[in-house]
């Protein structure tokens, strides 16, 4: 088959590979319809990700149909069409039977392996360990575009930023960075209650697609504006917000979250970070305020896809840009480029 | 009347002032029968609350008889025997209504007033504001020096410690620091549901006394000792605690607690910080974890007073030395020296 194969730093090819084989009585194997890519493979492109060794096929989302399971797979089926979630589980360790599916213990403590510690699915193929647990029933009605955003980045969004910030009816809700996960975290704030969602980016674009996911309010960073004081204007009160999700990953983005927040506020962090970050807690100490961090469990899918066939969100509004499986690399060099490009997510269909 | 009177940084007298008088039609007057010292005095009186002016009188903690009531006061009454809230409240502004009496706006923002913005409890009477909501009944079989023990610090160590840190059956909590705060967390961890309650503090005589109060083992913090370590060996597979309290105060017990928790775990923070902190967002940012503070709001007070009642926990182990109220500079002497006077809290009585 071919598939996506990362080479070391900087290096990747869409090349001939062996078709994979079973391994294990709960495996199945997937014949992928459609795929994406990551902000996390353009990092594991980086070199930023070691344990992503030569020879590994990248990616961990995707839709597909099943072509062979293991004999102990009591759910999955020949033939079902599936999404692939991004985080695979045993669902009999501690941490999976109490939702943290994402440091399953089983795997050696982290539920994303795919196109990190196994191979992945920008491939014609993927094996899917645990398979009744690692792959969801695609429903009638839901495109494969819209499932394959329910590998990852929705769940994420929605998981990490909305459901870990405590979003609740009524809230007034900062989502500081409009890329595609700040965008997952924004579509899915008003379904949860917020009465407002403010998008924060310094990229035009972004802000304009941010209103089509939802956003009530934008704050355009730049030279001369103060973000804190904005959101602390555009807050029920002038105090701050009720919840801040940092949706970027650097120092700065994470200050001006925690900075926006009212007393008993809450900041959701989303974004991956490569420093440490300085908390005040010599002013927060007294301010009953909540911080979370968190890798997605993908455990909100059932209840993502059932927003989607209720018609109450669209994740097919991501996908700004559609490729074939033999313009992976053009797909890569697109979904690079993000903002130049206007991209929020690629889709790669086979 | 006789009050403990602050005259600016290192300055305080026990001497006459004017009794309070009523000012709002909501507020009633205690005749107080028992009152402590907290170690936010001890800051007070090392000038690091610059709120706090010359003329105060200080103390947040109390138990006593209510002599005269407001019009407007519907619950309490003359004669009745309460337990006085470090926490006013007005109970209606948005802040109250959801729990946060912490940050009651209609107070400024800060429901801590007594020996603060206003004249607080080491006094013969005090002028509580919004009566009917900072006066909680003595029940019978409860002792004053039990009550005092509600007006602050257990609450703290309970809300701001066990509930923000989401202890629940089953869970391994660590806290760090055994002075009285730490203490009262440990107390009430137990009862909440936690399996092992591990006292960490660097003072042999607190750690014995953190059993006392229900801790199911203890690391002496010493030369040699990687506390991080110990309570990941502690924990149910080295993975680490599922809460760590901090209850000090200082970047470096701020860093046990994080390091120490497991992916999913919670760090409640309840030490009073003069510093910022270090956050390793770039480790913990994958990790699930919840970092929480706060100011007590103080409205566990009825829940805890029914474990008193129940025989659940005796908040009574708390005092170490008793005093009268013509003691007071004694008193505040002793509980300053409280390590080496291997004192927790004093109670001075009328």
């Amino acid at each position: 088959m071919k598939a996506l194969v990362y080479h070391g730093p900087g290096q990747k090819s869409w090349e001939d590979v062996p078709d994979p084989k079973m391994e294990n009585s709960t495996d199945a194997i997937v014949k992928v319809e459609t795929t994406t890519i990551c902000g996390t493979d353009l990092h594991i492109l980086k070199g930023d990700v070691p344990a992503v060794t030569d020879g590994r096929i990248l990616g961990h989302e995707g839709v597909g149909v099943v072509t062979e399971v293991g004999p102990e797979c009591e759910k999955v089926k020949v033939g079902d069409r599936v999404i692939i979630s991004c985080i695979s589980k045993c669902m009999q360790c501690d941490f999976c039977r109490s939702g943290l599916t994402s440091h399953c213990k089983t795997l050696g403590g982290i539920g994303w392996i795919f196109g990190h510690l196994i191979d992945g699915t920008q491939a014609e193929y993927v094996r899917v360990p645990f398979a009744d647990h690692g792959l969801i029933p695609l429903p009638e009605g839901v495109s494969a575009e819209q499932g394959t955003m329910l590998s990852d980045i929705l769940p994420t969004g929605y998981e990490i930023g909305v459901l870990y910030g405590g979003v609740k009816d009524g809230d007034v809700v900062a989502v500081v960075g409009s890329g595609p996960v700040g965008l997952a975290a924004i579509m899915t704030a008003g379904p949860a209650g917020a009465s407002e969602v403010i998008a924060v980016d310094g990229n035009a674009y972004r802000l304009e697609e941010a209103k089509k996911f939802g956003a009530t309010q934008t704050v355009a960073v730049g030279a001369g504006v103060d973000v804190v004081a904005e959101l602390k204007r555009l807050s029920r009160d002038g105090l701050g917000v009720d919840v801040a999700i940092e949706a970027v990953g650097l120092p700065a983005t994470f200050a001006t979250a925690l900075d926006s927040i009212r007393p008993g506020g809450r900041v959701a962090n989303v974004g991956v970070h490569g420093k440490p970050v300085e908390f005040p807690i010599d002013r927060d100490w007294i301010n009953n305020i909540t911080i979370t961090t968190g890798l997605v469990n993908a455990t909100s899918a059932p209840a993502l896809l059932e927003k989607i066939t209720a018609g109450e969100i669209d994740p097919a509004k991501f996908v700004t840009h559609s490729f074939t499986f033999d313009q992976m690399i053009e797909a890569y060099d697109t979904f690079a480029n993000a903002a130049s490009e206007h991209a929020l997510k690629v889709i790669i269909a086979a």
